[in-house]
């Protein structure tokens, strides 16, 4: 039913997470909710750790920040990709190996530069004005930091624009073209000591060529880099691997990946006598289909179509409305029932722009119903927000028939957390 | 300079508002941060109870949930639309009377309808369905709940689809076509008394008329209903008026809105020998203009264009990136210097999507500059997530030649709220 999520069934009549009922968790924890599948997800990062044997896997924290995902994932083996000092703190509270982690990000401000030196952990550098930066703040500290470089490797990823990062219009990253001057500077430079580059040319891409391609002008780059005497200690070939979201797509398994960028790596490693660290940082394939997003049906409205009021809208899964993702919809606790007709399921939201799932095939939906929206682990809860008044959720781990609480949902507080209002207006 | 938004000028090269010097502001605050005008928060409510001296003005909470600001809007005599139990909560804390609140949302649920009634303000009912639910739920407490009816006029206002909100496309309200007999049923229901009509149309909205073809449907509506023996206490044309973001875009003004939707409105109320007290509930345009978005400046990029590399993303001001909404930029601390060039301002979150204004003319731009984006008051804030581990910033109050904190900005403990690791997951 749910093809390659075996975490998944219809037993009698409701949805299962690994052999726990999704209707008792609503009834349970309330609803909306996250369920994560801890097997599932030790499993996503498993595969990556078989398909790529000797490199090291970076997850990106922006995906998913929960604090007991991320030590499962650390547990596992992994390491991190973090974006800002929030992400640096949440991988250290993790208890994530310094030496797993590379600081990323393209608007570092100085004291985010500063926590990385002092951390040890290696930063990509996104420019060069970055990489002054850099070298100006650990040479001030007294230290030597690793310094990769994101490149723009300048090549199209079939994926929405907005998530599209390896192109030359995108803030991201050095042109291709300048990145041995950069790296040369950087060997000049006090403070800083260049380790290798990196790249991330998007997200959500379902086929492996534009990896291919990536993997190929990075090893070319490395290429250039070593024939100015330039030592290559990584390549970091960055994330952006896809998931099935709607039953009819396929997306690469890690080994199709594997397949793909291993050869063109240890032929160019070969060709150029190095021996680089290879890094990868996949986040949403990690951790996407391991966690539902269940919402309860407040309301079902006979209008233009048939709409299906939720209670959870896009502050707590954007996607949908972002980049108008397809997300599967199963009304959880009417497995074993016919669709009858078509539903739009529409979360609180003050926006028409706040929908989770358009014209679907559903049994009858009545009010107390409860959804499920599958693979919502990935940019789900991390980018939630309180807009309209909507307290975050909670968020549950199902692990071998038990569920626990990870995350508290928020109450009224939560809108009033560090708010002051000056004496004078409280008249 | 800036047009009719006198709060702001430049002043011995820097961006001043209200007399206070921004980039000051940045140095103490520190940045990202928000700074809102009093004077210009109240002038703006002030010339909506002017083009409108009969009517109710209810400040849409969704634009900005600063309990400071809801305050200062409450003194000025505005009510309140609320979208959630969150934000009948903060309207509740900021004082404001519950004779002047409704209750909005295309999908309530029962304990939000619950504590409408509770609280005794009235509901705008969005479907058939939730009227029986508030009947149920009303009738259980021995309460009798005012309600409106949200119309969806079928009107189109030119604006961006994510917010347009009047079609019949559109998830909200109850087709026109239908009212009527909403109504009647409603009029034999336990515990409720139907109080009349509420539509809304949309946001930014540039334009008089389609408010205007609004309230005609309306009133048109409002006969039907008197036909039929119902009674119209209240007529509620939503809000909806745009701000001008772009230098060079003229926005009506309320007095502009009030000639165009009175007379509509009064010789309506005439013909059918109604006299209901009239409602409006702008958000944008009494906030928007009255508040800077101040951004510090990590890292100046020459690739493909120059990017600017601030340290406040869409995590703190999404329109740009839900919207491609235009928001005039400028240098803060350079606003004596002329423009050397075209820059594109990009925040510090991991997406292609994350420009906050793009190919902008800017004096040359450095390290430490303070940029300053204008009319961020509505719909910034209260759509803060903390994405890629960023906190949300501080909100400052400008008044009388000095500033107020009104809320406090997070830090890194902000990811860790609510978070509960596993025993078992931490050895
Ligand atoms: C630098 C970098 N690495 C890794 C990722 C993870 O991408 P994905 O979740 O598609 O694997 C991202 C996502 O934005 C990123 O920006
Ligand atoms: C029902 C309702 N009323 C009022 C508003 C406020 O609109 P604006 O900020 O454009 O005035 C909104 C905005 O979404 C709304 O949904």
């Amino acid at each position: 039913m749910f093809g390659t999520k075996d975490h998944l069934r219809a037993e009698g009549g409701d949805l299962t997470i690994d052999g726990v009922d999704v209707v008792d968790l609503a009834d349970v924890f309330g609803t909306p909710l996250y369920v994560t599948s801890e097997r599932r997800l030790r499993e996503n990062a498993r595969a990556y750790r078989k398909a790529f044997p000797e490199a090291e896997i970076y997850f990106a924290v922006k995906a998913n920040g929960n604090l007991a995902i991320l030590r499962i994932l650390a547990e596992e083996g992994l390491g991190a990709d973090v974006f800002s000092a929030g992400e640096l703190n949440l991988v250290r509270m993790a208890g994530m190996a310094m030496d797993k982690i590379l600081f990323n990000g393209n608007s570092k401000s100085l004291e985010e530069l500063e926590m990385a030196v002092e951390a040890k952990v290696r930063v990509s550098a996104d420019s060069r004005d970055e990489l002054l930066n850099l070298s100006e703040v650990a040479s001030e500290m007294g230290e030597v930091a690793e310094v990769a470089f994101r490149v723009n490797p300048d090549v199209s990823a079939m994926t929405h624009p907005k998530i599209a990062t390896g192109l030359k219009t995108s803030k991201f990253g050095i042109p291709w073209q300048e990145i041995v001057e950069v790296y040369r500077t950087a060997m000049g430079l006090e403070g800083v000591k260049p380790i290798g580059l990196h790249c991330h040319i998007g997200s959500q891409i379902l086929d492996v060529a534009p990896f291919v391609d990536a993997a190929a002008k990075m090893m070319e780059l490395a290429g250039e880099i070593v024939d100015i005497g330039g030592e290559i200690e990584m390549m970091d070939f960055g994330g952006g691997l896809g998931i099935a979201y709607a039953p009819e797509t396929r997306a690469p398994t890690p080994d199709e990946l594997a397949a793909g960028i291993l050869p063109v790596f240890l032929e160019g490693c070969k060709r150029l006598g190095i021996s680089p660290q290879m890094v990868l940082e996949p986040g949403r394939s990690i951790v996407a289909d391991s966690t539902l997003f269940v919402t309860g049906v407040n309301v079902v409205k006979r209008a233009h179509v048939n709409f299906v009021g939720v209670d959870g809208g896009f502050n707590l899964l954007a996607r949908p409305m972002l980049y108008d993702a397809y997300h599967h919809a199963v009304v959880a606790n009417k497995m074993d029932q016919e669709a009858v007709g078509k539903y739009t399921v529409v979360g609180p939201i003050c926006e028409s722009g706040d929908v989770l799932a358009r014209d679907r095939d559903l049994p009858e939906v009545e009010r107390g119903d409860v959804l499920a929206i599958l693979d919502a682990g990935a940019y789900g809860f991390s980018m939630a927000s309180v807009y309209n008044g909507q307290p975050r959720c909670p968020e549950v781990l199902v692990n071998g028939g038990r569920a626990e609480l990870i995350r508290r949902g928020e109450d009224e507080s939560a809108f009033l957390a560090g708010q002051i209002v000056p004496a004078r207006l409280l008249r």
